[in-house]
């Protein structure tokens, strides 16, 4: 006999055992259906490109981290290491069969070799939606409305929005005369939450001076951090980026259909939310958890001038999106530990009711009832051999199954369905019967 | 500005545009669906693994034909090449963490670096589920009853599925002492239908001489064709091996619950089905379609001894199977061309109804009014600018949305819904009449 390999999963990479990844799939349900709602298509792109188109846009760190090798062929290929830009390429290389504005989901996976840390792997799922080919604040609106449905239907209800507009921080940092600077002041700024007002303030001063320093504290607190300072912060923000323009215009417009829509409660207008040095042009946003702000934003996105300028002449704006699946997987995990419902049960089945073995002669007839059950929309499964009844019961207890049938063999009722939990026994005259009682139960 | 960037995907791969994603994604949420009534749930495993791992079972031809390279870290990696190998690696690394019979579905990309022709690519979705840890004939039967609801419910309902046992073949083949080369005469005899009767006696003959070959012949063409010759083809088979045994009484065990449950009407024992050099030891099976024969088995699968011997000491016996899912669709859009109806309606989009846009100034109405439609189930965009009507109608009708809602600026009933198929008007008053309207229509 040959020896053994151990078995074992590169560092970084990891498996998803069946509660993980049922979890996942009900998430990606819940998402897949508010993104249908709002009219966005799925499409999928390969797993590995051209590594020229993948990385030509990217800066040395990315580079550093991407899977780059020589395939068969000897062409230099990489995995994808986002689903931007791969979407960049497919709207350039596709334009002529799609319909403009075109809004597409894309929930796949990505790879990056960093450094593997707690949270962080080198193998992860992102899951993004665009509209692209429309400049129209009408977009602009969908998208975040698309993101409050998209965490609603997932059971988080409290949440907070913060959006804000790069040209008007543009156009505000020109007044200052730091428009040259305003790499570093975004830099800066980010660390606001991280490490205080003083201390962003001194390191402001150092490149822009005390009085812009303090300009730019003020402009970036706003004029408070509740929804309902939406346009008192609007109107600070517009008055010292020197008045009303296109971007403020737009911000108003977007504000509008909130209102209008009744969802102008989870938005807040966040004037330090800048989104870095990321390639947006427009409105940018971030969406913290009210009860964890720690973990960080867990939808983010904005508008931007041209997707796909590297592949094709014609401009292509649009606004995008991403949900941090996994982070979002990991905070709903963090709720649940606190006693908060989520869709994410934790079972490890989607098994309503095992058909338990008490006599394997017997066994046409439990695969006989398991398929009546079925055709009832029951999830059903039969236990194999005729094991010790505590094993079987064990068995299903550890996967979550809250329903046992055990089939007597004569009488009028020679269904038996027990209540795992309760541990209660109801004997039933047919498979319907068993249905109707596992479905009552389960609409309670 | 810097120079464009051919747009184009590797040799081999392609990208999925929104009819062709929506028609998969269509496909595997109601294969997901009998999964899950079957008990089965999803698990995950990286693309990316040891090549070790990966390869250490492998022919030459395999090695030739995976993706592998060396990471920055310097390991010898490869991309998973099918979703078996990784199955056996999970199975071994979590054996404690498992509850057996353990009954996974995993649906997901493989990469092989096969010569690309006509419908091969070089990345490809799987679409495998298996049952773990049992002997018993009970998921012998699951699995081929799984495979039966999987099918219908992706509207496919002329079809066969082909089953055998390996074991009655090979006690078949010691009889006629021919056990040395059972590989030989599995090779020929696969090539059957493609050669024909009288070419297969002949290289049949060449080496196991004529008398043997005719008894071959015999054997692999049964008692018939048809479901109802099961028990004759059994009868016939067992008796060529030898008399009964724990192969024959295995079929006829699964024949017992095909009858009781129903669906032995779906099954044909086929003992020219062997799977070729597979692994497999037990009951094995292929499906064709009746209408499509020629494209081959669109779902395979049978009873293996140890899944995971390279990795663990103890057996790990099961059963699996895996649907051909590019296949599947390539023969349900072939079906529907022949005006067959399929799951696969060829839509370019999930939308019921789009708001038109007439007046840029109403865009909070219509924002607010797709709202309402949505929160009601009707899957809902506006069209973000006042393009010319026509546009916009054209823009709808190419993605295939049926319904178009015009806003009049007031009017007891200002919601216009039409039918942009039949071209006709509606006046509705209320966004709940809208939706009514649209799914009345929708249901008949």
């Amino acid at each position: 006999m040959s020896e053994l390999i151990q078995p074992r999963v590169l560092k970084g990479f990891r498996d998803a055992l069946p509660r993980e990844e049922i979890a996942r799939a009900l998430l990606v349900e819940r998402l897949t259906r508010v993104f249908r709602l709002y009219g966005f298509v799925p499409i999928d792109t390969p797993a590995l490109e051209y590594a020229e188109i993948l990385l030509r846009k990217s800066d040395g760190e990315t580079e550093k981290q991407v899977f780059r090798f020589q395939d068969n062929g000897g062409r230099d290929v990489a995995l994808r290491f986002d689903l931007t830009v791969p979407f960049a390429r497919f709207v350039a290389e596709h334009r002529e069969e799609l319909y403009f504005p075109f809004k597409r989901y894309h929930i796949a996976k990505v790879w990056r070799g960093e450094k593997p840390q707690a949270g962080r792997y080198r193998e992860f799922v992102q899951c993004d939606f665009d509209v692209v080919g429309s400049d129209s604040a009408a977009v602009d609106f969908e998208i975040l409305s698309l993101m409050r449905e998209a965490l609603r239907s997932i059971g988080v209800d409290s949440f907070t929005i913060r959006l804000s507009h790069r040209g008007t921080f543009n156009r505000f940092l020109s007044r200052l005369g730091l428009q040259d600077k305003s790499e570093d002041v975004l830099r800066t700024v980010d660390k606001l939450a991280k490490i205080g007002e003083e201390e962003t303030a001194s390191q402001l001063a150092a490149f822009s001076g005390a009085e812009a320093a303090r300009e730019i504290l003020a402009y970036v607190k706003g004029a408070g951090s509740r929804p309902e300072d939406f346009d008192a912060t609007l109107a600070l923000v517009e008055r010292m980026a020197g008045g009303p323009a296109e971007d403020t215009e737009r911000l108003r417009a977007v504000r509008a259909m909130m209102v209008a829509s009744g969802v102008d409660a989870s938005f807040v207008l966040d004037p330090s939310i800048t989104r870095g040095l990321d390639y947006y042009t427009g409105i940018v946003y971030e969406t913290f958890l009210d009860e964890l702000p720690s973990i960080g934003s867990v939808c983010s996105g904005g508008r931007y001038d041209n997707l796909a300028g590297l592949y094709m002449k014609d401009r292509v704006p649009g606004v995008g999106s991403s949900i941090g699946l996994d982070r979002l997987i990991a905070a709903l995990g963090e709720l649940a530990a606190r006693g908060k419902s989520t869709p994410l049960s934790g079972a490890a089945s989607f098994t309503d009711c095992a058909v338990f073995c008490e006599d394997e002669a017997f066994m046409d007839r439990y695969q006989r009832l398991a398929g009546e059950l079925r055709s009832l929309g029951v999830s059903c499964e039969v236990f194999p051999d005729a094991k010790k009844m505590t094993q079987q019961y064990a068995w299903a207890e550890k996967k979550g199954i809250r329903w046992g049938i055990r089939l007597a063999s004569d009488g009028p009722k020679p269904i038996v369905l027990r209540d795992l939990t309760a541990r209660s026994d109801r004997p039933c005259a047919t498979a319907e019967e068993a249905a109707r009682g596992i479905g009552a139960q389960q609409a309670t």
